[in-house]
This record gives C-alpha cells, structure tokens and sequence, in this order.
C-alpha cells in the first residue's frame, strides 16, 4: 500500500515578515486558499487515503497542523511530533520505522511541505511510476528539468536510463552560476527536489548501511511514547548527505510539472501572473510607473509606489520589508539581525494562534491592551487568573460560555461581562460557529505572562 | 505695531501620505514636537504678540487650528475663516482690511504655516531689517539664497542696492533646469520665500492698483460676519501673479537662514540627519545594505529594506509610499490616482480629528467596529443617537460623564456603560485630563452617518 510522509517540521525565516519563527512558511496561505501544507495533501487526493497520510512536525505545531489537516479527515494519530528538529533523515527513518510496523510492504511517498506544484495531473503520474520502481527496491527521487541556471537549488547528474527510471551518478550541492550554467547546458543534469519514493523497509536497510547510529536509535522507537527519550541523542542529518550521497539503489524520475520550492520572494514572484509592466499585486496596492514591483500584502493598508523597479514589497500588520529582487536570499540575515537586536518580529504575527483559535493585539496603550480573540467551535481557553488585570469582553459573533468566580454565564452577541483582577475565569464556545470576543484589559501589567492556569485541554 | 498673518489654508497632496485631504501639511507633526503651523507661531516670539498674531484658513480647518494655537494663547477672533480657498491675494488683502481697521499703521508679517526654517536668531534679524524696510512704505519680500540650481522654486532677479534692501527687477517661475543653473551662477537671483512684510495700508493701496475687482470686494467687509457673502464672487489669485509682479514699490530684504518650503518628501529629507550610507530613519526602521534610503514612519510598524537605493518610504497605519527619490512630485499624481478610483486613503487617517479629540478605527468586522476614542478636557460629543447600532464603551483612562437616556453616570477608568440601539446619549470629560475609551459598536450597519444630532458644542 501507498502511504504519504508529509515534512512539516521547518523553520526557514526566508519569507519574513509573510512566516515567522512560530509560523513557518508551510503554515501559509501564500498562493491560493491553501496553505502549502494543506495544498501538498491536496495533492495527494485520489493517490492515498487519508488514512494512509502521516505529517511528521516539531510539536510545537501540533495545533497547528491539527487544525490545518482536520478538513482532509487525516487522524490525529497520523501527525507525528519530534521534540526537536534533526534534519530530514531521522524523520524519514522515524516514519519508515512507525508505518513499517504496521505495513511491512508499504511505500512511502515523502514530500515536503513547503513547495509549490503545477499540473498536478502530470505530478500524480510521475509519483505512479516512481512507485512502481520504489517497488523494485530503489530509493527513488523526483528530478526537476532545470528551466533556467539556478543556483538556488542542488542537482543531481544522472546515467543511463534503466527500465522506467534514470540511473544516478551524483548529488551536487547548490552551485555558484558559472557551474550552474553549465549544469543548465549539460541535459544530464536534474533539480533535486527533495521528493523522495520508497519502500518503508528498503529505506531503513540504507539506514542500517550508512546511519547506523541512527538506525540503532531508531530500534529503540517501538511507538510513539518511546520517541521523547530517544530524539535527544539523534544527530541532525539530511537525507542527501546521509544516504542518497552513499546508497547504490537511487533511481530518478525525471518530472515535467512546474516545480519550486519557493526558497524565497524572488521564487514566489515567479508563480504569479505579471501585468504589462511585471508588476505582481497580491493584496491591495497602486503602482504608478513602477516596473519588476512585486507586492504581497496581508491585511486591508493601501501599498503604493512610485518609480520603483524590481522590488519585493511584503506588508503585514507590524511588520514591512522592502527588498531588492536580487537580495532577496538576505532576508535571512535580516531576521538574523532581528534575533541579535531583541526584537519581536521574527517570532509571531500580531495574530497569534492558540490551540483553541487565535488573537489579535489590536492595539496597546498606558494601562490597557485591546484584543480581538475568535475561539473555534466547541474549544476552550484554560480555567485561569490574572494578578494584575481586569477584563472586559464584549461578544460581538456567536455565544460565550464564561465561567466567572462560581458563576457559568452565557454571554450573547451584543452582551459584555466584566471578569475583576484575581478572579478565575474560563471562555469556551460550546457551538457550532466561531466565537469572537473584544476584550479590553487594564491593569497596571498587561503581559502575556500574567497568567495562573488551573485546568487546561492542552495541558500547557 | 506688528501682527503676523500666517497662511494656514493649503491643501497639498504631495506629503500624502503623511498629510491628507483633511490634514493638510501645516498641521502635521513632521518634524520635532510641533506641528509645521505651530513651529511658524513659536518663531515668532518676542517679536509679535500672540493677541497680534492672526492665522487665516479655510472654515474646515476651524477647531483643528483652535486647538493647535491655544497653548500660544492666540485669540479665537483672530482665526479668519474663507468660506473657499481663492489663494494667497484675496487672504492677505482680507486680513490687511481687517487689521487696518483696527490699527491704521499696522505693519503684517505675512507667513506661510508649512515651511522649515533653521537659524532662528538670524530669521528675527531678517524680518526685523523688513519691518524698518516696510515702514518706508515697501512692499517686502524674503530672498532666499539659492544653495542649488533647484526647479521647485520661484526666482526673484534683484538689481541695485538701496537703502538696507535690494530692488527688484523681476519676478520668475518655476525654471526649468537649464535655467535654473544660470540663475544659480548669476549672483543677483533669489528663491522666493513666499514670506512678505507691508504696511495694511500700502497692500490696500496696491490691490486698488492692480487688483480693482477684489478691492472692491474688500471694501464690502467690514467685520468677518461680511465673508461668507462677499467670498463666493472673489477671483483666486496668488500674491506673486496679482500684486508683487506689477507693483513698483517692491524690495527685497536677503536672508542667511536656512529655509525650505517642504515642496515635497525630497525637500523633507533633506533636514533629516543622514547615517553614513546617507539614509535617514524617522521611526522604526531596519536598513540592511540599503543607501540613500528615507524611512518615515507614523506609529509603530517595523519598517525593513534589504539592498534599496534612493527611496522615500512613508509608511501610516492605513496607507504606505514606496517612492523613487526622484520621482516625489509625482505624489500628486498618485493622489488624483486614488481620487480618480474612489479610494478614501487620501481624504483622512485612520485617526480621525474632531473638534472634542480624535477617534480611531481599530478595526471593522462582520457586525462590530471598534474605536478608540479620546476626548479632550472639558469637551462633549454632541446629544445623539443611532438607528442601527448599540455601543459599549470601556474607560481605559480617566472618567466619562455619560448621559444615557435620562440617566446622567460618571464611568471610571475600568468601568463600562451599554448605550442600547436608539437610546439618546452624550459623552463628555469634565475633567482636566484627557479621557480614554475603548467603544465596540455592534449592529447590522455600522457607517459614521448613522447619527442623529440633538446638541452639539461644535454646531454641527
């Protein structure tokens, strides 16, 4: 049987200010309706089950990818959680290891998160074939057609073409241009993907040959619950250095679907339609004579420009960047910069996600704080106190359940409740539709840590 | 004795979108502690008296200069009102009829409200060297030493010395920049300040001259109750085109401060201290490898460039700029764009002035809104009352007196009131500090013309 092994556990801080250390880019509507993880699995429709659908995450994002794979019927049991990120090679190895106790045959289809695909019709058929020579004992690898001479991606140089597939002399790490022009002129050269097909226990014999730390660790893990104890002691490495570089059975598929991985804006910019002037607006903008202008906006401001060429303007609610086309490989070093001044805004979007919904810090002010919070259907915030605020919650959508003191009072729309400084309290949306809030606290202290919790479902 | 007449009625586009339709530049903090009309009256201390100081202004921008010029204790009585703009003769003519009638020698520095002026000491030399100048029945104008061959001024050609002051031989527009190089070598031009310094009467006696049709029209008003019939027939028309190009008492007085007009977000930057890499941050902001870059930003948004060169980068909670440095006259055009598309982000900010304190919008949802609002000591919101939509006001700061039906509450910081749908109610501080609410409307509609007026301090 076929199984998916999605890859969600990254961190890339390459799509600042649209990602943020707590919301990796995976996580994101950044094309389309989707987020890229719920486009990758979307993907998969018709080709596994849902059942059959694992996502493997730093458990940092449990609610998270819980929340994003609910509608695709994917069981919570599926989403597996590392307690710290090693890199791919142990989450595949750890995968191979949890499904091949259940499936002895089962192929693996692993794919990552993050990546935008076209012609999802040819990308299926691809993933056929690959499947058919994972069944031969091959690692297989999708390999990309190179369309221009990039130097944002490894190759791999391929042989002769065996029965279905293309044997495979060598992986390349990502090169400087003049290799990568003559990587792009040599047609025995593919984009390496990062796409990888095999049989569960045919990866883990690779492991045995060529990690065998990681193999001996992996022994270890019998279910789940044993992963904690283990995870620490696994060191960090990726599945090309690790054993693709080394193993004899890798075989390519070459693909001929429109392939990114979208490393940065400028890989954005490219899978967005252009207007005569190669200006791309995704959001609410004016340009006036601008050219090469991308604008990717959140939220409802009005972005102009005037006279600017080959920029990226990415615009969020606390944060903007402006970022020439050809730089855009530094935002990295920006968010760097960011982290070594102790700032805030690499970390999260003022609209924070929590396991029951989310919040938003409209605005901060001496001695109060305004927040818009929307509790999911039938979620909960914890039984909790603060010291040193007070709150005022106005229901503006939907019914609050509040336990206030040792009072439960529902709260309709258009109806508020004042909830003093020390008392305990608890919101919960016991219907069908979200539940949002107004709150205005005030009180001499207005942080986040200000918060004594007595009872949570999310044991935090 | 001198009065100074300042000129507060300008509606430039080209500081969008710092300044707006409604907050025209003058009024805007944009550099230092005070507004640009602010810092106008605050140079003129200890030369004019402020119950001498007059400041004229279109009728909308009433309790926006009220509140701007009370901590300079300048009299109501002496904002004059236009009914409409009819640019600068009409203006100086009006408030040289005015002031003359009450004092017939009357010498009026006439001052623009949004220029920069550096040098202060040297500043009061100059006007004082116009004044002696003036009493010899000149008409006097400010010339500016040219620094740079610059397009966006007027030039005004001087020939021989007199008596403390240089003739004039001719007034010139703006010059292209072919021109504008000659005139820079040629040591007898002068930018033209826009700042004049006459006798009411001798203006007078110059508009009889050469501007019959509008003396005719002054010598209908008699008292400000006359304005509002005489103003509709004036025809708009500049000081320089209607008066100071034909007069033959005209002289120039040269100034050594250092002074622009902030024609433009260029000319701004160019008062702005510059790092090494010559660019200017005023607010939050990250350069990373960026030059000659210009962030201004109103609130607390960070602001981030990677690799830009020569912008401008205005940034406002509802609305940004992303301008080629060589390209900020071109504002205007953006903002007849947005006209053009009836879009509203040039008419106001998100935090909207009134004549009791401002409000802003922090954010609008499917039946709510919610504001913050602040009041300002000793003033009242009209008696109303809504149709569509019921409020709740939570007090973050200070105490409100609410009248609520017939109920008169004082609600105190931490304290909330409901105002039902249709229920008649008036918020008001009585107190001596400002007064801080948070307001969450809810209801099916939710525009600011959904307001029935009993009562209003502000006659509206």
């Amino acid at each position: 049987m076929n199984y998916a092994v999605i890859l969600a556990g990254g961190v890339g801080s390459r799509f600042w200010p649209f990602s943020r250390e707590l919301e990796p880019k995976q996580f994101m509507k950044i094309i389309g309706q989707h987020s890229l993880l719920q486009a990758t699995i979307q993907r998969l429709s018709g080709l596994v089950s849902p059942s059959r659908i694992y996502v493997i995450t730093n458990k940092i994002y449990f609610y998270e990818v819980k929340a994003q794979v609910a509608k695709f019927r994917i069981p919570d049991k599926n989403i597996i959680l590392e307690p710290q990120g090693k890199n791919t090679a142990p989450a595949v190895g750890l995968c191979a290891k949890l499904i091949g106790q259940i499936d002895p045959d089962a192929v693996l289809l692993v794919l990552p998160s993050d990546h935008y695909i076209k012609n999802v019709g040819n990308f299926k058929a691809t993933l056929k074939k690959a499947v058919a020579c994972a069944k031969n004992n091959f690692l297989v690898t999708l390999g990309i057609k190179p369309t221009t001479p990039s130097i944002g991606y490894g190759y791999i140089k391929v042989g002769k073409k065996s029965s279905g597939h293309l044997q495979v002399q060598k992986f390349l790490e990502k090169p400087d241009l003049n290799k990568a022009r003559e990587y792009f002129k040599d047609k025995s050269f593919y984009w390496n993907s990062g796409m990888f097909i095999w049989k569960a226990s045919v990866l883990l014999e690779e492991i045995r040959a060529y990690l065998p730390g990681l193999y001996s660790s992996l022994k270890l893990i019998n279910s789940v619950d044993d992963i904690p104890k283990v995870w620490p002691q696994i060191e960090a490495i990726s599945v090309d250095y690790g054993i693709m570089e080394h193993s004899k059975r890798i075989a390519l598929i070459p693909s001929n679907f429109y392939w990114t991985d979208l490393g940065s804006w400028e890989a954005l910019s490219e899978v967005f339609p252009k207007d005569r002037k190669g200006n791309i607006v995704s959001g609410n903008a004016l340009n006036l004579d601008s050219q090469g202008v991308c604008v990717f906006s959140m939220g409802n401001r009005l972005v102009s420009t005037i006279g600017i060429k080959d920029a990226i303007i990415a615009d969020t609610p606390d944060a903007l960047l402006v970022c020439n086309r050809d730089k855009t490989q530094d935002v990295k070093k920006l968010v760097e910069l960011m982290k070594s001044l102790n700032r805030k805004e690499h970390l999260a979007h003022l609209t924070e996600r929590r396991p029951w919904g989310s919040f938003t810090v409209l605005q901060q002010g001496v001695g109060f704080k305004i927040k818009l919070i929307e509790i999911a259907p039938h979620k909960r915030l914890s039984l909790q106190r603060h010291k040193n605020r007070a709150e005022h919650w106005v229901v503006v959508f939907g019914t609050a359940k509040v336990v206030s003191g040792h009072r439960v009072v529902l709260v309709r729309s258009n109806q508020s409740i004042y909830i003093s400084k020390g008392k305990k309290h608890r919101l919960e949306n016991t219907t069908d539709k979200p539940l949002r809030i107004v709150e205005v606290q005030t009180g001499s202290y207005l942080g986040e840590d200000d918060i004594e919790r007595f009872d949570d479902d999310f044991k935090r």
